[in-house]
């Protein structure tokens, strides 16, 4: 019941008023709508309505994250958001699937109407890009179709933390790496030597194999063996991450490693389960490159797109390339089976799991 | 390029000026925000512009079936839009599972503050029903909770010609029914009657059966020849459609049984599709409302809804009660297989179709 | 590497042999092969293989719980395989889409050489039915169709705890009901009291009502309350169970109930993610059995099966009563708003929380 | 009924014991089950079968395009087999996402006893990628993995015709690019000249671009202008044919062409739906490569994968890369709307429309 006791309408709570007034179609007002703009219109317009949403759920994660300490119930609460998005995003990507019901030469019917307005000039599709933690390279003729108003709001957003770096800080803070007289990382290294070895013992007698191969092989181990020892020696990480080869922090990469070996731990459940959505929205944002990328590509071939929007080949190169997480994908190069896993001592296990085992329903 | 030459915006063009303001939760108006409540709105928000594009589509294919004569262009757009709902209706049928990710706890944060609304008092919703031709009970009680204008144009709906009315009658045109000398549903009856005797024969050899099934499905099949003689008695075929076991006029049916089983002849082929269609809109329709029931019963267990909405009792009842064109699914009680089809005479596959065999790309 | 140091073959490892040579068509053993009876066996045989994998997870899932205490790291394990559960649901709800790319008169072009083998007499999800703890009526009729052997093995699993069992006696052992000097549940009946009151006056005020609504919804009230009653009176409870009303034990609803109310308690997170998942397995069954009734309804339209197996309207009437864990849907008719939750004392909330604030990254 | 009259059992129909006994987890051998292993044995078992029904789809579909002339109602049939095949792939696509819910440390626990079978060497995959089309370099390296047979078999498919070369070949038989008097193509180059005139015109009167971004458009006009060029002129065509700009003949991308321009036209509806189809495939060969080289990136990081199979790196480079039929979304560069499209002379669309307009149901 509304607080001056009016019923409260559906209709009204929800503005469907405004909502559903607001399909406009250029190709009308010039005197013949053109039947799949409607589509046209309303598919972006969800789209809109649920990076809105998606925003929502990431400036509230982003402010549970600067707050210190962050609770684990604050972490549930992060997870269980971030799974909101990953579940938004499948949603989403569903719909250019819609919008191909539009033939190109549907859209033709109309385009020539939109001019110069992009296809996908969409503001809050930045704004996630930046707030999850995408590097923008802000110069202005990269927002240059955006109005005054909204470059100014990127910048805003794009000095703020963001998600990426707020996690960085969060596991450079994780208190469990400090593992007193037991010298964790020099037994997991030996560990981590001994399966390499055990790799490069396998390539060499693959009879499936031909020279070539094997020697290509070889030398990736060879890379690998290299990645792992950066990420014990600081100065030779840092220049890995100038390279590009890492975003995440050493210490950060090294808690995460943690996180993902020792996640059957009690107290690393959730910090487990946060590293599985970053990378699920990850995946998610490839899925959504690829799908805009064909769909411009059905639509407009080759050619570049209204307002002179970059076309299919550009997008098509952004698809594997602008990832945000890649560094929580590539800690499984360095993981061992569990039978090899240095069995932590108790003092340190205990600080990892603060209940008998069975206190729920013994 | 805008008529007068001011470049057009993404931004004004889908006037998400309107969209992206028509947020408003209550439950921030009584000083608290419920994060939920956001996605609360703002999935209905996407329903309900989901549903204005199911409706754009629904009434262009009822202005192209109120033509006369329908043409086959008009019949491949009339097939490629149904298929568009289709799509549509599969998308947002899993926007219940993004709902879902609210809690029933998490609802009870502003549900409140929406009494008396309904958690889905959706006209348009409505609308698209009485479009399809679902028979509603327009007694004002049924509509007591929309507002009088509201009431109104569901109405005004309610008395324009349905899909499905347009479709009974659109099939009861169909030319190809009339087949001069030869009697084809005399050959088809007793293709179907021989068929209906080697079931009864395989029952009563089955050895997988007891003695009192058998007698439940000699029963049933008894029912199945009794329906299948109504289709050629328009008395008793009167009669089974009072009670409601045919919706569709008897010659509909004959000339949608035809199209179902010659559907390999070229003409026929799109009216296959189109039958096709709308049993595929029907079984979406079917998904919709059991999602939504569960949905409900989740949110709210056994209680009525808000505002006195009917509960997830009463929603669970019309899953499968409330179908469109059963008639249509119904159609497969009277198939036969494609070898014992009486051959149409070559007088008759002239009109069915219209070219040389072969004739795209020799 | 195999042990023998054989090189291991995708091929053989996959057994690809076997299952790559399974599909024997009967309609090409009567010299005509019907093209879609090849996806007809492989669709069948793809839910076969994704039904042992839920199997699988099930028994193990079922084990977890039959060990005593059931550590948080096995809650952990069996709430990402039930999840992991929901995910193959959800896949295989969609193969119906695909099986339905087959019209009815194509399925008659084989349907007559499987008599008197059914569409649909898998053994396996009977067993899945009764591991989750669907009660089935097991009289030899029920099971006429399989086979002796088969018949024997779901016996023997009628005969195991269902999965349904092991959770209702798990939450019977739950530590956190005793509150010690602390009244909970009087508090708690007191807010839910004040709430029905709040409901009641919404209904008497609600000007959008009639009076015959009205009367009807404060019916549906009374009922409620005395369902609510029953939570805290043994001997009612129980009648009420008699009636089926209720299926799990009074202390489980209760306890159920609680974890519901108090999920953000660190500690009752993963007990309330165990009833979430839960729900999502109930809801996608609905979703199975919609989608099977409908495709048969739409293969074989009012008659039986092939086989005699049960017709549509059978499999209709199922969709929304074989629900496992209504209980646990039901459950939020007795919540009550956080802000009016009795807030536990610290002695109660010391034994759900584990950990100081902020002990993961300060 | 069986020939011989034994009642036919579901479980002996689908085989379901060969099925359901073909899971032999290499980890239990050594000892110990991997749980997760069973998910990935069961979870390849189903890809693979749906890969033997794609592969039965494209042999038929094959096997239609061989035959000579092809007629409506057999394009009708290959276009109802693609779109099956087009449902098939978005189903599996979603399977990485199951398999997903395996974590890298899961996979460990077997990865071992996988060496050197990689994850991925399925035979039937590169018979799907041979049949539509793909041009694979077929060095026996490139195979080295299989067997010798499979070698084999792979060499004798791809000796065979693909589908995109019958595509070729069919869309150069067709009829109606012959116009009599009627210069089409003359009239149509006009009009798109126009067009891109019009376009250059938009790009330098567009106030929301700098200039060194209008020089990058224009210059980009160019090349579509010499693209459009190459269309009419066969030396042209050849040359840039050579440098993989093409891969349909000049004959074809004029055909394909003409359809997607008049799609409208009875007779070029079904042409149109399949070149839809064969976008739709590509398409979603793209969603399932970014699937596979996330989910291994996901499994192994940076590593090369067990038996040295590509790593994620070389995976991730052949998303965008391995399309098969780009060139049928390149020809939306060349599209005109229709307001603009030459009206064909009565003669002409006389052989396009084999029927009285309204002939379906006057």
């Amino acid at each position: 019941m509304k607080k001056n006791d009016q019923p409260l309408y559906y209709f009204d709570y929800l503005c469907l008023g405004s909502i559903l007034n607001a399909q406009h179609p250029e190709s009308a007002k010039r005197g013949r709508l053109a039947h799949e703009e409607v589509l046209f219109i309303i598919t972006h317009q969800t789209f809109e309505l649920w990076f809105k949403q998606i925003l929502f759920e990431l400036a509230s994660i982003q402010e549970l994250f600067a707050k210190s300490p962050l609770t684990e119930k604050d972490l549930y609460t992060v997870v269980s958001r971030l799974r909101r998005i990953v579940g938004i995003q499948k949603l989403i990507n569903q719909q250019f699937n819609i919008l191909e019901s539009m033939t190109p030469l549907d859209f033709l019917d109309f385009r020539d109407a939109l001019t110069p307005a992009s296809g996908f000039q969409s503001v809050q599709f930045r704004e996630i890009e930046l707030r999850l933690g995408l590097s923008h390279d802000l110069k202005p003729v990269n927002f240059g179709r955006f109005s005054e108003s909204d470059r100014c709001h990127l910048h805003q957003i794009a000095e703020q933390k963001s998600l990426f770096e707020l996690i960085d800080a969060w596991f450079q803070r994780m208190p469990f790496l400090k593992f007193g007289d037991f010298d964790f990382w020099r037994t997991y290294r030996k560990a981590v030597g001994n399966m390499l070895l055990q790799d490069e013992r396998t390539i060499r007698n693959n009879s499936l194999l031909d020279e070539s191969e094997k020697i290509h092989q070889l030398h990736e181990l060879k890379n690998t063996r290299r990645a792992f020892d950066c990420l014990f020696d600081t100065k030779l990480y840092l220049e890995q991450q100038q390279k590009g080869q890492f975003r995440l922090s050493q210490t950060s990469t090294l808690a995460a490693l943690f996180v993902h070996l020792y996640r059957d731990e009690t107290m690393l459940q959730l910090p487990f389960d946060l590293l599985t959505s970053l990378m699920d929205i990850d995946e998610q944002l490839t899925v959504w490159r690829n799908g805009h990328a064909l769909m411009v590509h059905r639509m407009v071939g080759t050619k570049i797109g209204t307002g002179g929007s970059s076309g299919h080949e550009y997008l098509k190169s952004t698809i594997g390339r602008q990832r945000i997480f890649s560094d929580i994908f590539n800690l499984s190069t360095f993981l061992i089976p569990r039978s090899l896993l240095p069995r932590l001592p108790e003092a340190i296990t205990g600080t990892l799991r603060f209940q008998a085992p069975g206190s729920l329903g013994q």
